[in-house]
Formats: structure tokens, C-alpha cells, sequence
């Protein structure tokens, strides 16, 4: 019944697929689309590619960068010799945002879950541990999130750091069991950076 | 503070622009679009592309349309005596929503605006015009917003129509369907009043 030409029915199929949108928000983004000027949507799609194209992971953190090197491990500010582990990209944002953290990073990019068939050898954690006997490192922030997969994690990486002398750390009030970094608001982020315990 | 990657930035700008669409979902939209295939992402932005590339108006009722005609024009099972008026290409859409009408259409792309210095001259008035003395049109419907500016247009194309010979009815004004006497503005009510029928 629809008459939509074929050209803006893609469009808003397309934008229907981004999360949040549904089928109705997606024709009001495609007709703003098509009042902008062709270079200025030229200029958006030009962006979206690429974000794809041009990022890449920080070959020293894994975080992603659009050099070799993130802004976090290229600012010789902060203190190198603390390194906070973290499942995903988003979770460096989401504590950076904070404000709360002046050490390095480094992300596994995912979590132990022997659920999905995900073991270790899957994460960036040889990585961890060759930096840690790299870098002199006097801390480890361990910073997955506090359900059963991020638990589990923190636990395997704990065995695995203990031996090489670290102290390692696992953050712990303020963030609810069973929520999620990415989601958590600045100062429960910024208590639960603080009151960081040692894992004995 | 932040320390989003610039393509990432980016991306999340020009989504930010978007009707409806703030900075956090913004974010979480660049962050799904992270998550896709780099095929996948170049898929929607070349749509994008094409939107503005590809879409032109109808040449004969100035419609978004893909060919030189649209697909209203292009059907031979419509009522083509018939010419429904609106504004905008939008109008369009939603009547062919609505499956009531079964004529085609004219595109005028604006109002009458005084108040924003556009004249007829500036609208499709004269290619309106043009329509009904070369195609034999029965009826026009004059679909305008029922606004000050739409009422002034509707007003104006009257007042060229009639001398042409043609039937020019305007659509119904009042109460709509599933609402209530009650809620109504003053304007809506008096419309309703003088817009009413005798039931035979």
C-alpha cells in the first residue's frame, strides 16, 4: 500500500536497523536527510565509512584509536605503572568520563564465558600478562563488570597476576551485582574507582 | 575530558543531528555501527547517498519519486480527473496511507507565507493550473494544512480554479475520528459546526 519510492524506503530501512529507532522515527530522520544539501549527507555517510575504515585497536591497550597508539597511552601524564583492565572499549569511555582514573588500560575485548565457548586464550589476556612483565607494572585495576562472566574473569586473571608480584586490585562499591559499566552513572563510577580493594 | 577516538566523534556528531536523537543515542547508535561489518556500514551510507543522488520530483505532480514519473502518476488503475492538492511530499504519503483516495496528486512544495515572503510565484501554482486545462481534470481537492498559510492557499487556488470550470472541494475539517468533543480547540469546534451535514 506504501508509495514510498524505493530509494527512501531503503533509507529508512536502513535507519530502522540503528538501536532505538523504530519505523516511525526512521521516516522522520529520511525526510530530514532529505531536506539537507547532498554534499551535507555525502559528508555523513563519508564519516560512517570511515569509522570503519579508519579505527583500529591501540596496539599497547587494545582501546581503540585511530593512530598506532590510544590518547590514553600516548599522554605522558598519566601513570603508566597502573594498568585497569576492562572488558570493552566502551567501559575506558565510560570511566574516563569519570574523571576518577589517572592510570593506563588495557581491554580484553570480552569476558571469559565458558556459556558462549569463550576461554582466555579468545581475550587479549597473554597480552595483559606480557605487559605486566614489560612494563614494571605496580598495579592491576581489575575493572570487568560484576556479573557472572566479568566475576569469573577477575578471578582467572587474579591467579594468572598473582604469581608475576602485581597487586592487584578488583573494584567493588557502588556498582549494583548484576548491572553494567557502560551504564553506571558518574559517581557511582568515580566511588567505585576509589574504594578499590586488594585482592589478597 | 573526553578521550572518544575523532572518527568516533565524529560519527557521533553526525548522528546527533538527527530529529530526536541526543547525544547518548547517538553514542549507542556509533557504537552498533561499530559492532557491524565494514560491508555492511558502507551499505547504509551509500544509501544515504543515493536518497539525495537518486530522488528528483515528478515531473507531472512534483511527488519524490525515483523515474521521471511516480509510482501515483505511473498507475493506470487511479482516478487521473481527479487532482488532490497538498503542500508536500509528506501529505502525500500519508494520505496513500490512509487508502482513501484513489486520484492522483499535485505537489505544490510550500504555502502561501507571507509572513515568510513566499508567493505563489515561489509555489507549483502555475504548473497546477496548466494540469487542469490540458488534462481534462474533473475535481480538485484542495488538501492544504488546515493553518492560517494552508487556508490562505487553499483560499488563493480556489479563487484561480473556479474561472477554469472545474468541481474544487476542499477536505473535511473538524473532530477526528476517536476524539472528543470535550478536548477540542475553539477553531477545530467552530470549523466542526460550520462543516456540518444534514443526515438524510
Amino acid at each position: 500500500m506504501s508509495t514510498y519510492p524505493r530509494l527512501l524506503e531503503n533509507v529508512i530501512f536502513q535507519l530502522s536497523k540503528l538501536p532505538g529507532v523504530g519505523r516511525r522515527s526512521a521516516e522522520r530522520m529520511a525526510f530530514w536527510l532529505l531536506d539537507q544539501d547532498a554534499a551535507e549527507v555525502r559528508h555523513i555517510a563519508d564519516d560512517l565509512v570511515q569509522l570503519k575504515a579508519g579505527l583500529r585497536c591501540c596496539r599497547r591497550c587494545n582501546h581503540l584509536s585511530d593512530q598506532e597508539l590510544c590518547a590514553v597511552c600516548n599522554d605522558s601524564g598519566r601513570d603508566q605503572k597502573t594498568i585497569c583492565v576492562v572488558e570493552d572499549p566502551k567501559d575506558v569511555l565510560a570511566i574516563e568520563k569519570s574523571g576518577a582514573y589517572r592510570g593506563v588500560y588495557h581491554v580484553l575485548l570480552g569476558t571469559i564465558s565458558p556459556g558462549d565457548g569463550r576461554g582466555p586464550e579468545q581475550l587479549k589476556v597473554q597480552h595483559l600478562l606480557d605487559r605486566v612483565g614489560q612494563e614494571g607494572t605496580q598495579e592491576v585495576v581489575l575493572a570487568t563488570d560484576p556479573d557472572s562472566d566479568g566475576e569469573m574473569t577477575a578471578l582467572y586473571l587474579t591467579k594468572q597476576l598473582k604469581p608475576l608480584g602485581v597487586r592487584v586490585s578488583r573494584i567493588g562499591l557502588g556498582i549494583p551485582v548484576g548491572g553494567s559499566l557502560e551504564f553506571a552513572d558518574l559517581s557511582t563510577l568515580t566511588m567505585s574507582l576509589n574504594a578499590r580493594r586488594t585482592i589478597e
